[in-house]
């Protein structure tokens, strides 16, 4: 589950990065600036996708329940998400540090190589620092890629009638966080997907050959991650169901964050099924559909929560 | 003049980068990854450039002496600097940011965004966070360039009697530095040199164009920046003077950094004297050559100051 300091974060970032694209000029046509996972940049043969990341100490991570090599590997895996929830394929990334140049920055290496090679996003160059006034270690990460000439799914092209998918089940990064604070020898998938999260790039590929009108990354909970989908496509949503992965509670499914799985809203559902079995992808699971109403927010009969994470919030 | 802070911070990012270059995977044909000044990358028309920078505070800033707005200013200028070192020209940054999201948030904004208007490269994204354990803030900048289908110049190209030129003099921000630790209500070109530096980026496009072999800002110290293009190119250097700016020390001009000025190696340099000139620019000056011997580090009959900093550096 996100930690406190995560949330009022969050609520913090939602408000500035609001002022702050106020005060941008109009991106050119074809181009998409701050508001989506990543920012859209017209290339030569189409378009580069170009998000950036960065994790601090006591903010994002806890170096007693996760190894520096799992910070490395999952802030490139949360950055490499961006690229996924856009339909796109990462390229190169560069990291900055300021921290530790010892044991500790190979422990970090350790882990974003392996995620490097893992999903094909070779590190290419960096900045290497000592550690801000009061020693905690930050680490940044800005992530290139291509949607190989096709159009970008961003989150705001859903229409009123799409059907709203998700790419599997949600709440075992939370789980898994919940698991290691009760102990911290704790294993399994749950903690697994806590610490070594996968970015779905497959899965945001088949979401935008199958046509995928809008699409995001469940990063920062499911609630709050639809609401920023529908505020963006200017569309209410629908909830019948909510999949929850096995050792989660429906809460950590509904506002857990960080699972990384992608959410997709598109006419035609059926495309989406066998775009996923096209590429030996899980199939995704129907979750609801888009409104006309722009202030709905339904889960079955219930409001879908995630007011209540601003609310606690409070910058 | 660099801070103790900085200084030991050198030393290590130095030993850190290369033990991380050598881990890496070589890069493909056409590719130069960790060890310039910018990442290159093979793009569809022709190079792309791909660089990141870190400020961390009481590591790079101290909040007493340059403004918020200044450090958003000075950390984009830097950044800018690295795509001149490669005769590029900028196209998009993002931002990652780890500190205050209130006042100090838009007053970082304020200063990177006139310099990312003054030098033509938009904020497209960001990354907003609250500030690490212990609360320092700490500021990260990605950014994507063009060699507009040039080769770039690299730090690795200098041959054995290429003369050695640089844009402008030397020591001006050192001396500002200087200047505003005495008196922080201080003033003037100098001041403004170390609150407001300028990437030299058509000098940097000039020097392209001239038929730049070599080429590298002046980030941390002529002595050292040279040392570092020396080193690159497998050569020695000779320097018969060092410009120095009106009101630095020869001190301050050798070893200060921040100056972000280019350090250009040619083989004819009447071409770059010319190109300046076609580029309504003032003259560069030229201070030397490249030598054989890949040992020598000369300044007239002594020995060129740059081991004096890894020294009283040591981490």
């Amino acid at each position: 589950m996100t930690s406190p300091a995560q949330r009022r974060s969050l609520a913090g970032e939602e408000e500035a990065l609001a002022r702050l694209a106020a005060r941008l000029p109009p991106p050119p046509a074809g181009e998409v600036w701050i508001g989506d996972d990543a920012a859209v940049l017209a290339g030569d043969r189409g378009p580069l996708l170009f998000a950036t990341d960065l994790v601090a100490e006591g903010v994002h991570f806890d170096r007693r329940l996760s190894s520096l090599a799992d910070v490395g590997w999952k802030l490139l895996a949360a950055n490499l998400s961006d690229i996924a929830a856009m339909g796109g394929r990462p390229l190169r990334c560069v990291v900055a540090l300021a921290g530790g140049l010892g044991d500790d920055l190979d422990a970090l290496y350790d882990g974003l190589e392996e995620a490097a090679a893992a999903f094909s996003c070779p590190v290419v160059g960096g900045d290497l620092s000592a550690p801000p006034l009061g020693g905690g270690l930050c680490v940044s990460l800005a992530v290139l890629g291509t949607t190989d000439g096709r159009p970008p799914v961003t989150r705001a092209g859903g229409r009123p009638g799409d059907a709203v998918l998700v790419s599997g089940p949600l709440g075992a990064a939370a789980a898994g966080l919940r698991l290691l604070r009760a102990d911290p020898a704790a294993e399994g998938p749950a903690v697994a997907a806590h610490r070594r999260p996968v970015p779905r790039l497959a899965a945001g590929r088949a979401a935008a050959v199958a046509g995928a009108r809008a699409m995001i990354d469940v990063s920062d909970g499911l609630g709050l991650d639809l609401d920023r989908l529908a505020r963006a496509s200017g569309v209410g949503v629908e909830l019948d169901t909510v999949p929850t992965a096995p050792e989660a509670s429906e809460a950590e499914a509904l506002g857990g964050g960080e699972d990384y799985e992608l959410v997709v809203a598109l006419a035609d559902p059926g495309a989406l099924v066998a775009a996923h079995a096209a590429a030996g992808l899980a199939p995704p699971i129907e979750i609801g559909r888009l409104v006309a109403d722009p202030s709905r927010r339904r889960l079955q009969e219930a409001p879908l929560p995630i007011a209540g994470w601003r609310h606690r919030a409070g910058v």
